[in-house]
């Protein structure tokens, strides 16, 4: 309800009733100090005055538009990573963004969903990264007209929603590639849990590389962690203490091949002399590491500003090449990889 | 302008117009799915029609605020702990963070002011992280009533600017004992700009601890970076070409001790074997490198909190006790000192 039937003062109405111009309003709304004292609290006491609506207020000599950030986490430099090149590319835009973390609902969680709260304050669009929305969720925010774009989608997203993901059967591919090319055979790959969309994009890239060499996967060399250091270094010590253990790994994430320099250190083993490690991810802890880590680069920087860039063609209602865009990987070679010895 | 001076509809004459109940209303603009599809294209139709303009909407019954946090840069951790602590605090009080990096402006930069993009958009309250404001920025954010809290203030704010700080000075006095106790006499100091507000406290620290300890400090063993990585290096390589080289490092930020592991390795020290490194900050990466960085941490997240919860008091127009407030640091010891050999 907004309490009044009243129309809404317009600047103008501000202006007429103060005697001044509507630039000289305008510049006490904004703060400016090219306006006598004088002036500005005779306008500020008029504004006052008549409810003069100034923040938020929609209209149309000025519509400021505000999109969503929501991720899973906001710690680390993965989220650092896409929210800053979405910021950039927003305000290119002119456009501003609301950060936040979806958090766990239902039973097992408290408070609010993310979407309630989106809802609530209306948001132009949504960019969802290493979040997984239900239909339920999907649905509300296209009832509400509010599009959305997922960075990264963790399981197959239904047809109608609009992802940005990165090549990971080729990045995968590629990594398996190089330690190929440096003569290792037993290769083993340890990737995220099993039920994610990418893990299986990397498996399959993985699969591929070692199938174009001629070379079988034996199977207790594909192991799965969660991303973190912990499950990285817990799969590395059980693939170090196989009957005949592998003299390369490419570990899905960087966080967890950091875990797997630990468990190789810890048993005595040298990378790259005894081991060579690929990562996936390139964030700014493969090159603090020492050795400085070989991985496969995601561009997350650019998946951010393509999320945002293609939000904004959602909402002025374009159409779309396709719903699915993935940005291409690179493999960066540093110092953890080494010819066999 | 609003373009019209016809009163804005509200939710009650939606409701009387399509013969529903008020909440049936809200309950379609909130996007939920308890209401018949005819329900819900009849009252669509009607908000169509009305123009009732939702988003962003200020009205009594339901005020979303949004916050802004501006910081100097979005990438790495730094950034991402203080927005992580600030987006929680925000949470619990439902309020909603927009994010942004200060951009430069004027003759050298391009483009909008951050201040002049929040004053557009209207914002509750900011909170400024190392982004040096100037008065004229400050000023008009005062002007347009919106309240202003600073994270590790760059230089001497002006007394009425409210700001969060960490003890800078105790925690560098900490840290400088912390290798004295372990039989360092030759302790150096790499810090940040002299001018910065931090370094000097800092400096102070490190010098109050060496003159408790009845020693010295000479010229040549306090230096100065810009905490990244390759100053730290390159500050490292000039003080190990000294004559009689320190035992021992404080470098006041986690990314400069790294660039000064990689100058001792070059050439050919061992840490902490043959010299002793303390770190500033207390980042990730800190765990990331090996040995494991010894340094001092920085609350990054209790600060971006803190930031939310003063910054909702001088919304709401609360008595703060005191204008600046600094949590503590803890030295956390890790692998990279050892007694002096």
């Amino acid at each position: 309800m907004t309490g009044s039937n009243t129309p809404r003062p317009t600047l103008a109405h501000i202006a007429e009733i103060t005697g001044v111009s509507v630039s000289t309003v305008s510049k006490v709304l904004n703060g400016r100090d090219d306006v006598s004292q004088d002036t500005r609290a005779k306008v500020d006491e008029a504004l006052r005055w008549h409810h003069y609506v100034r923040r938020g207020t929609p209209g149309p000599e000025r519509q400021v538009r505000t999109v969503d950030l929501v991720l899973s986490g906001l710690d680390g430099s993965w989220p650092a990573s896409v929210a800053s090149g979405m910021e950039a590319a927003a305000y290119e835009a002119d456009v501003h963004v609301v950060i936040s973390r979806a958090r766990p609902t239902g039973p097992t969680g408290r408070g609010q969903d993310w979407v309630d709260r989106i809802l609530e304050r209306g948001s132009a669009g949504v960019v969802l990264g290493l979040v997984e929305a239900t239909p339920a969720q999907l649905a509300r925010l296209a009832r509400a007209g509010i599009p959305c774009v997922v960075i990264d989608p963790l399981s197959d997203p239904p047809r109608d929603v609009t992802s940005i993901g990165t090549t990971n059967w080729s990045g995968a591919y590629e990594a398996t590639d190089h330690l190929l090319q440096r003569g290792h055979r037993r290769i083993a790959l340890v990737t995220g849990p099993p039920e994610h969309l990418y893990t299986r994009a990397r498996t399959a890239g993985y699969r591929s590389a070692m199938a174009a060499a001629g070379l079988d996967v034996l199977p207790g060399l594909v192991r799965h962690g969660n991303h973190d250091r912990a499950s990285g270094a817990e799969q590395v010590r059980a693939l170090i203490g196989l009957p005949d253990p592998p003299t390369a790994l490419f570990i899905c994430s960087d966080h967890m091949a950091i875990g797997g320099y630990e468990a190789l250190t810890g048993a005595g083993l040298r990378v790259p002399e005894d081991v060579s490690v690929v990562g996936f991810d390139d964030l700014p802890e493969a090159r603090w590491v020492s050795p400085a880590l070989t991985t496969v680069r995601q561009p997350l920087k650019e998946m951010g500003g393509s999320a945002l860039r293609t939000l904004l063609r959602l909402i002025n209602g374009d159409e779309l090449e396709s719903p699915r865009v993935e940005l291409a990987t690179t493999l960066v070679v540093r110092d953890s990889t080494s010819p066999r010895g």
